[in-house]
């Protein structure tokens, strides 16, 4: 944790800021390693300074936070010590001129607050503890890489259930128990699709029965130690028909132009940004006559399921080493199927290297 | 949901408002229906004008939108279409002057692009739904007594699971599964406290193994077609000393004192006040030389945890028919345990109805 606050005020002196005051969970996470704040309520917030940094939470919090967080001074928020009022306290203890404040995060009734509490000009939005979490180290990598690893155990198993007449909701808690059996947990809530219902990116899984001949759509990642994995894959039941398999290896396809396109660059030492990575695999789809991808190529993972870099049409993010990322084109008709297939990437010594290792041959169950 | 539309149009007169833009999922929820969007993600958002109602989302979302909201008009989000163009648009058209916006949610960073597009002056912040959502029918009232009776379903399961030497994490595990295979969903990360663990109000499950003589604090919620449940129950592992049997009593008596004040002025007629709810569990417990309780008494519930209205040593709210909230006073000792006792409760025709139904009576297993 010290080297993340050393990289942290080497970034705030670049950026001449004299502190930050961080509100976001995952950012929270990064800095002090504690993960227990409710994901819906506000427990918890960190102001690091030149020279100090501070938690703030309360009563419900407060034994929790003196136990696990050692290197940083605890502030017990109360009725009668607002947050608006701690901080207030330290800028002018600490002679504070400008103050990194997270827009993204921050809520609008929030920053109204602060701001009966300290003048609003020596705020400033800042990303800062994004642009150090977008570089991982090899440990961060090696984590989420263990997450992965996990996620394949899990695809292996998944398939096993992949029978007549299960629901979609039966698969999602089955592979979410196996996944809890395995002492992790769910990054997010899985998706679970069969047959028209996979045409929907994010579809929510239903009561709805596998039928023969349907395609069965398995999006879900895996949460250990506080860092993420995601993954697709996309599998027939029963057999199907030559125009199913085509566009199960148009997908796959696309996803190896960008793959390739990276895997290039690395090597020749050219700069790769995240719209070029998009668009190679987006055009590739739209050339062979089917619809453009109604998301993103892909996003940066990490403590969050969605981070920095993005692989969008308009990203001009440069791919770089310690950047962690999907690569997941996808088809979608509506009414009929889709077929996504999706797979983690990491940057390291000028290499692209894959993290998830489920096999994406055409699987007919 | 008409009904829900007709209701926020007669406060949007009220509080002279020509339309609100909504952001929170849990009251785009509400006024929708659609529950499916990502609760990390801004996936949708709702504006609701004197006459018309809107869901913008994009294409990820775009067919189950269209699928499940039908009386919505789907503006579909676009690199070209952003959400502050699509606001603007409306606010054109239809000629609106003072729109509300969520400022308890809506973060610094959406509401600056939003202003760009948009008169900032014609914004006003606005807690209107929350206004509608505090007040039950009966159908809702209906809805979380049944993920209730769920939980005290779930409450008689786990109690047969502790056994010497089980975990925190396996409790925690067995009864998520328990409670999915019902075809329902947690409605928080459950608390799992073994002993001296369960004087951190809201501890996250370890690996921690049950000893003999210790307290097992059990606060889970059950999650049924979008209402929630809310439960805690502290039980003891082997035998209790004189004195722990002491505290979990006057925990006991503790809400029962809430519970007759509240039974009391709703019989005669009186009204009653959050903190008059809060104070008098309070002081029952400071009065015994217990410490404060580091939380407020309860907090009401609905398609949120936590919504209003508030039982909080500052809460002017009055507590009326349709509201649902919890009490749930504490005794925390760090370092040595924890008790808690929570139960739901509605007011419905002038009387107070629990909702939660599992025994309270001292138990030793």
């Amino acid at each position: 944790m010290n080297l993340r606050l050393q990289k942290l005020r080497k970034l705030l002196t670049e950026e001449k800021l004299d502190a930050v005051f961080i509100s976001s969970l995952p950012n929270i996470i990064y800095l002090s390693g504690f993960s227990d704040f409710s994901t819906f309520d506000r427990d918890g917030f960190l102001l690091v300074t030149k020279t100090k940094q501070y938690i703030f939470t309360h009563g419900i919090y407060k034994e929790a936070v003196e136990q696990h967080v050692k290197n940083f001074t605890l502030i017990d928020i109360k009725r009668e010590n607002t947050i608006g009022q701690a901080i207030k306290n330290i800028v002018v203890q600490e002679k504070i001129n400008l103050l990194g404040f997270e827009a993204f995060d921050l809520k609008v009734n929030e920053y109204d607050r602060l701001i009966k509490e300290i003048d609003k000009n020596i705020l400033m939005p800042t990303t800062i503890i994004h642009q150090l979490r977008i570089e991982k180290t090899h440990e961060e990598i090696k984590a989420i890489k263990k997450a992965c690893q996990l996620g394949d155990k899990t695809f292996d198993f998944i398939i096993t259930k992949i029978k007549l007449g299960v629901t979609e909701i039966e698969i999602a808690v089955a592979l979410e128990f196996f996944i809890k059996n395995l002492g992790a947990v769910l990054s997010f809530d899985s998706v679970i699709a069969f047959g028209a219902n996979a045409s929907k990116p994010h579809h929510v899984p239903t009561k709805k029965k596998l039928q023969t001949n349907s395609f069965v759509l398995l999006d879900f990642g895996v949460k250990l130690n506080n860092y993420c994995s995601d993954m697709t894959r996309t599998i027939f039941f029963g057999n199907a028909s030559a125009k199913q398999k085509q566009v199960y290896l148009s997908v796959l396809e696309s996803q190896q132009e960008a793959i390739v396109l990276i895997k290039n660059n690395l090597k020749t030492k050219q700069q790769i940004i995240g719209k070029q990575a998009d668009t190679v695999s987006r055009e590739y789809l739209i050339n062979k006559g089917y619809p453009s991808i109604p998301h993103s190529l892909g996003h940066g993972i990490g403590i969050e399921l969605h981070e920095p870099p993005r692989l969008t049409p308009l990203s001009d993010e440069i791919l770089e080493a310690g950047m962690v990322f999907s690569i997941e084109p996808g088809i979608y008709l509506p009414g009929k199927f889709g077929v996504r297939i999706e797979d983690l990437f990491a940057i390291e010594a000028n290499k692209l290297i894959q993290l998830t290792n489920s096999p994406k041959n055409f699987i007919e169950l």
